[in-house]
């Protein structure tokens, strides 16, 4: 195992190649925010779309279109209702990311049956929050495993592997990667990313400062983010696993509780700083 | 009685542990802001969530929803017909607050029975504003007076002790504090605590640019995100008061008004600072 | 005719009394923002508010609410359908705006007419833009013109005092106020403000970058604020008046537009400034 | 053809005249932003504001309306089935933008027909985004094509000019504008302005930091904003078209992604300084 570190920056944060046009940077679809947790997806897309994603479309409760309107008009926007339309962008999207405030009722289930069964050949997936419950409750299952990351905390974890906190040993963690076939970001105090039975990299970084609601909502927005315009592979999701607490972690230096829309906030200066310094 | 001073700032406000998630820092409800009042709520919210408090559900009028989630997606939402869903955050709750904006109406009081009926073993209630004019009106009573902490100003302190103004000496509000068995923080020109009987605490800070409207509900909200976080104890609320003013006392050096939101704002930077010189 | 200058910031901006409280710095209450027009009641309350009113009801559109609160939860907000509601704030304010954005409309008018019927002994009232317009059109009157400011552009007093722009001389525009008994803060290229039959002060300040949608929603929003806190007179207009210009010029010198609302955001630095220098 | 550069800027931003109002700079109509892509005609309407217009009606669907005032209140605002309202306001209109975010329904055929049918002398007229591709489906033709701006990419020029990617030579597309008659502004990674059957300017500026979406609704609201207080012309769009990338060239210097709406928050400076160093 890895532990992760500067390199893995100066790695996946490409510098942009000078013809390009929005769509290099990849189409992104965020789905989640339902009528309680409009927040959560609101903060999944700050953090895709200040990491540099190309076109964002946010699938979310009606409701919750004019605050994120009010915070970040570069985002597009449907409704749940809007199931023709969600369709049409999915057939697009390079990246989708489900699950941020999605909920545990029936329509959450039958977006998420629904985003697995129009998995396309290149099309990645990220499952974050309850997406990942109701995946485990209701026994689903990947049309495309490999390009599929789960971003589970440890009870999450949980309900998708069956292991108790306890059972939750590296050795057994690799072992039910292995079975699902996804990669697997396990957060925690020190989040660790599984793939091909392999805890391949752990995250050195963070800090307490960070534990409060929505910091997942960003990792997972980050990570969809970088997703959609870096490489498709597993030091893309660790790159952007040590850059959100990396950030953190400055930002812990004058404040003590790190707000999760404060940490989108500095993506665009250290993505500059890590792309500029190599490249 | 003691005059506050930092040291109760050193004393609360701990470095946090390195080994926590955001359940560590408290399950907070707050509960307020009706059709005319949202402003109140939203600013109870800011104070709370950026002082540090884990996971922030807001019950409040549908209608202030959106501006709640433009300004701090960090927080959930709960609509005040979603009577099921309020009951089920409150069960969790660590620490809840009623009151900021919260109106007069019937459906107000029905609120406020309900969350005085459903305190529970450990946890906390801060009853503010329009609370504890119904508290008064009603004569409700307390399940847990030792876990609650009205926050009035003179005149709701009127109403809640039965004392005129003249009549609100120092000798005076502790026999009532007694028998109300409640925390009291009397605000004022300069804010007194009330606990066992005895003026615990008087804070010597606050200044005139701090009388504008949210100042207060800001207040409310330090006080619930303190005592969702650290000790629960008079300590706690001492050091909410004291640094609400110390901030607003520092930010009247160059602020003819001081706008509660700005207080807010501050609140990472000030408890960075108080909890990085000691720890 | 006196030209105005800082003197009159010293004046009329005084050092807050220690014992204080929200109410001291004034009720008030700001109507306009229909359904067209919501961000200029927007703007005004923004202006109010941030020059340190005490307590501050927004009566505008339903529709207006929500953004209004994203921008600022220190405001109270009533919608114009609240009848009830509006007459319980206006029996406790100490001042009125009414006109930004109100609209000409069936209910507009009512309003007005409402608002002026209802003006209380103590009670001042300023009435701005499409207001003045229908002041005019329906020759309405006024209970306490004394108490009462108009806000006019040119083409307003035009349509206000029937003096076409040729004939707004000093002199013509001196015998019109007289006649109405109300204070006249008439908004030129050079500002200059009537009482008593007498030009009393001109603005010698102001730029063409101030030019743009929402400066004299501001400026009205300014005047509200000041007369709600400090002595209610033609000295404290015209502070308003010189100050709004004298950020507007500061803000200038590296602004080519100035947005109205940054006017607004810099009101609580100049504000101690100049109550600082002098008390 | 000729390379902008800097020049641009010192001639078309010219020192606003002492003696001028809000009319002066112009009256604006921006038509746009649906259901699903409100986002864009805010960030039109953030470009045209901050670049100086002088009072702008936004005619988008109702549920922006409410975002659009949070982060704009300088801004008025219709909705689309406001029809006569919005007739109205374009009777008046010196400048209109149709097309950001405007969808490709029967109502934005309907609304893009009125408004070329509507199109006064002395009006010009912006044509973006999907009204381009309405424009180019359905064959609809121009009033005065003169005082008419298309800002395709390459995509909808394809549309509009029928020319397949590889047949946009610079001599095919001089040919296909001379028979439109209007201008273009050709977006690309380099973009070249077509006027009377010469390739007026191209861009030298310009990054891939700026390949995000909502880049090209910002530009078109600096053109609207820039021709409705500037002269109508050539060089008026030229040197909007350069300073948008000049700017964002700036910004790109230690930001990853360049947010278009960071580049309307730098407007005013920018063009302060170079309305500056030369008038």
């Amino acid at each position: 195992m890895v532990q992760l570190n500067e390199e893995i920056l100066h790695k996946v944060i490409t510098k942009r190649p000078e013809i390009s046009h929005k769509g290099t940077f990849g189409r992104v679809v965020l789905i989640g925010g339902n009528q309680q947790y409009g927040g959560a997806i609101i903060m999944s897309a700050e953090a895709c779309i200040k990491s540099g994603a190309g076109l964002t479309t946010v699938v979310t409760a009606e409701k919750n279109h004019s605050a994120l309107h009010a915070r970040l008009p570069e985002a597009m926007v449907l409704a749940f209702w809007e199931t023709t339309m969600i369709y049409q962008v999915l057939e697009k999207a390079d990246v989708v990311l489900i699950g941020p405030g999605l909920g545990l009722d029936k329509a959450a289930l039958t977006l998420l049956k629904g985003v697995l069964k129009s998995q396309k050949e290149q099309q990645w997936l990220v499952i974050d929050g309850s997406a990942i419950s109701l995946f485990s409750e209701y026994n689903l299952s990947l049309k495309h495993p490999e390009q599929t990351v789960f971003t589970p905390h440890q009870a999450e974890w949980e309900r998708l592997s069956g292991l108790s906190f306890i059972q939750q040993t590296d050795e057994n963690n690799r072992a039910k990667q292995a079975l699902l076939g996804a990669k697997i970001a396990l957060k925690s105090h020190r989040t660790t990313i599984y793939d091909e039975a392999i805890a391949y990299y752990q995250n050195p970084l963070g800090n307490p400062g960070m534990a409060t609601g929505g910091t997942g909502d960003t990792l997972a927005g980050m990570i969809t983010g970088f997703l959609a315009q870096f490489e498709k592979n597993i030091d893309t999701i660790g790159a952007a696993v040590y850059l959100h607490s990396l950030i953190g972690d400055e930002l812990a230096k004058d404040h003590y509780v790190v707000l999760p829309t404060s940490i989108s906030e500095a993506l665009p200066r250290y993505m500059k700083k890590y792309a500029t310094e190599r490249n």
